[in-house]
């Protein structure tokens, strides 16, 4: 497996193990994001300690109060653009 | 670091270690594109042989014929959405 292909193997596994079974498929409840949130970025929820809830909010497209993966994939996209932003800052201040 | 902050660690330095450095940041050319698809998600190319300038079409928002991870990110999440789906469908035949 590629390293590009392991790290979306990582992220559905990841977003498996906190989910609950559904009867389709596998939804995180607020309280298994607030799990998943607390082991996988605890840095995230220590700069927002109330974030779930508008995390929850944001990303729960249909609002019936559960995520699915499709809904919770745009989270960590936006997280991964974020820190990759900062890194680009970070690059351009080393090399001045 | 935790799997999900590997995994996304991961996503950009496989986006950073194709991308041409910018004046600003780093953007992926089309050739550049090519190559990380050939190397990093190989099965993707070989299903989809002339894929690489749809994929910089639909990827290209601000149409400057390069990407940056912004741009390059929902290419990556959509596949993953659509492998988690497939594994879905899989698991649920499994348990017939």
């Amino acid at each position: 497996m590629t390293e590009l292909e392991k790290s979306m193997e990582s992220l559905i596994m990841v977003f498996h193990r906190y989910a609950k079974e559904g009867k389709e498929r596998k939804f995180l409840t607020k309280k298994e994001l607030k799990k998943l949130l607390e082991s996988e970025l605890p840095n995230f929820l220590k700069k927002n300690p109330d974030a779930v809830d508008k995390v929850m909010k944001d990303l729960d497209q249909n609002k019936d109060d559960e995520l699915d993966f499709e809904e919770f994939v745009p989270f960590v996209a936006g997280l991964a653009i974020t820190c990759e932003k900062c890194a680009a800052k970070h690059d351009k201040k080393d090399r001045k």
